[in-house]
C-alpha cells in the first residue's frame, strides 16, 4: 500500500495512537513532529525529530534524503499565524505557495497543504488508509447494541447529515424521541452536547431513558487525508452526563483513537457506541 | 373570503394586532381568549369573553348562537396538561378526541385540534389569509437593504432551510462569511442567537460588519392555520447584539406582527430585515 513513509504529527492523542498500531504492524516510520504541537517523547523510542512550520524546507531535504515518498498527517494544529512562521531560508521559495492557501478557510488551507506535497512528488495517505484501526468499525466497540428503534433514530440521523452536506455543515446531530434535537455549525460538538444537556437540566427538553442518539459522519466531499471527524473519551462523557444512551459513526470514516479503549468506556458509561457502514 | 369570525387568542401581542388590523376594516370578530394566556383588558372595548380549555362546550354553543362559522387561532398557549383541563359537563363528550391529540408532539395536538373544529363543522383559517399585514411583505421592512452579497447569502440560507425541512426541523439558520454557522433545533431562536453573540464574544468566530444574516422560514408541509413562525423586537435587538446585520424572512408565511413598528426598530438598530419570495 505505501513505500517508506513520515507521519507529520500534529496535536492529540491520534499521532502516538498510530505509530503504536504501525509498530504493531512492524512499520517504524520517520516521525515529524510539529512543534508545540507534537511532544517528541510521547513518541517513546520512535524515529522521531521536530520541525517547526518554518522548517519545511529541512523536512523535505530529509524525506529525499531518506527516500521517503509517502505521508501521512494527523493530529490536530492551531491555525498557524502566516507572520509567525519564521521561515528558513530554504522554506523561503514555497512561502508563494502557502500564502495563497492562508487566504481562505481551514479546508482550504489544508487542501493547499495536500496540493503542495504532491506537487513535489509526495503521496498523501489518509490515517484510515494507512491504519483502519483507527476508525469505527461497522457494528458496536462496546457490549451494548443500538436497539432497532435507536438503529432507525441514527439512520434518519445520517441522512439529515447527508441532507446538510452540501452547504458544508452538519458532521454531528443529536436525536430523540425521534426528532431531531441538535444540529452542530460553528460551535462544536461538545458546546453542541452541553446545550442539550442544559435543555434538560431546564426542564425544556425531556430525554427518555434509552432514547437520545448522537450521529457523527464526515461531509459528503470532506478530504479524509487531511480532516476526519473524530470522536473520544471526553465526547463519550459529556454524552454520557447529557442523558443519551449512545453513539453512531459512520464506520471507517470516524476516528476513534482506540477501539477497546473507547468501547470499554462505553460499558463502563452504560452507553452503546457503534461504526454503521 | 370569510363570514362571521371567532379569534380563539392565546398570548402575546398577535391576537391584539390582529384585533386591531380587523378593525381597521372594519370588522369586528368575537374574540375568545384563552384564560391564563390572553388578557381580556388588551382588546380594548372588543366583542371578547373568556374561556378555560374546559370550556369548549360553552364555547362552541356560543359560537352556535351567533352562527359563527369561521375560526382564526392566533398566539401562543403553554401546553396544557389533560389533567388540568377541568371540563365542564358540556365538553366531557369531546375528551377522548382530545385525549387522542394529545399523545403526540405539538404538532400533533394542533393537528387535532384543528380536525376537531373542522368535524364540528367550522372553517379553520390562518391568520395569514385573514390579515396579511401581520406576516412580512415582500421587500424591506425598513430603511435598509440587503446587498446582493446579502441577498446570495439569505438564498443559500432558505435552501439549507429546505433542505432540512425533510426531517422536521430547522426554521431558523445563521450564516455568515458565506458559511452556516448555526442552525436552529430544539432550543429555539434566540438560545441560537446567543450562541453566535457568545463565540464572538470568546473570540472563536469573528463576524464582520455587514455580514452576518439570519433566516427564518416555515418547514415545509407546516400547517400554517395554526403554527407559524415569528419574529419581534426581542430577536431584532438580539440579532443586532451578537452583531449581525440583518434577516431574511419567507414573505407571507412569517409573523411579524407590526410591520411598520418592526421596520422602525430595525432602522435604529441598523439592522435589514426584509421578506424574500
Amino acid at each position: 500500500m505505501h513505500g517508506p513513509l513520515v507521519m507529520i504529527a500534529g496535536a492529540g492523542q491520534y499521532p502516538v495512537r498510530l505509530a503504536q498500531i504501525l509498530a504493531g504492524h512492524g512499520e517504524r516510520p520517520f516521525i515529524a513532529a510539529l512543534e508545540g504541537a507534537a511532544d517528541p517523547a510521547a513518541f517513546g523510542d520512535a524515529d522521531v525529530r521536530s520541525y517547526r512550520l518554518g522548517q519545511l524546507g529541512s523536512l523535505l531535504s530529509e524525506l529525499r534524503r531518506r527516500s521517503i515518498g509517502d505521508i501521512v498527517m494527523l493530529g490536530s494544529l492551531p491555525r498557524p499565524s502566516f507572520g509567525a512562521l519564521r521561515p528558513e531560508a530554504s522554506t523561503l521559495k514555497y512561502l508563494p505557495h502557502f500564502a495563497r492557501a492562508f487566504q481562505g478557510g481551514d479546508d482550504h488551507l489544508l487542501r493547499g497543504v495536500v496540493r503542495f506535497f504532491e506537487e513535489q512528488g509526495f503521496r498523501v495517505h489518509g490515517p484510515a488508509d494507512i491504519a483502519p484501526e483507527l476508525t469505527a468499525p461497522r457494528g458496536p466497540l462496546g457490549r451494548r447494541q443500538a436497539t432497532a428503534e435507536q438503529q432507525a433514530m441514527l439512520g434518519h440521523g445520517f441522512s439529515l447529515l447527508a441532507a446538510l452536506s452540501p452547504f458544508d455543515v452538519g458532521q454531528t446531530a443529536i436525536l430523540a424521541d425521534h426528532r431531531v434535537i441538535a444540529i452542530e455549525a460553528a460551535e462544536g460538538t461538545d458546546a453542541m452536547i452541553r446545550r442539550v444537556a442544559d435543555l434538560v437540566a431546564r426542564g425544556r427538553l425531556k430525554i427518555g431513558k434509552g432514547d437520545g442518539v448522537l450521529v457523527k459522519a464526515p461531509k459528503t466531499g470532506q478530504d479524509l487525508r487531511v480532516d476526519m471527524p473524530a470522536i473520544g473519551p471526553d465526547t463519550l462523557r459529556n454524552i454520557a452526563e447529557a442523558g443519551l444512551s449512545g453513539i453512531g459513526l459512520r464506520a471507517g470514516e470516524v476516528l476513534v483513537g482506540d477501539r477497546e479503549a473507547l468501547g470499554r468506556q462505553a460499558d463502563q458509561l452504560g452507553l452503546f457506541i457503534e461504526g454503521v457502514a
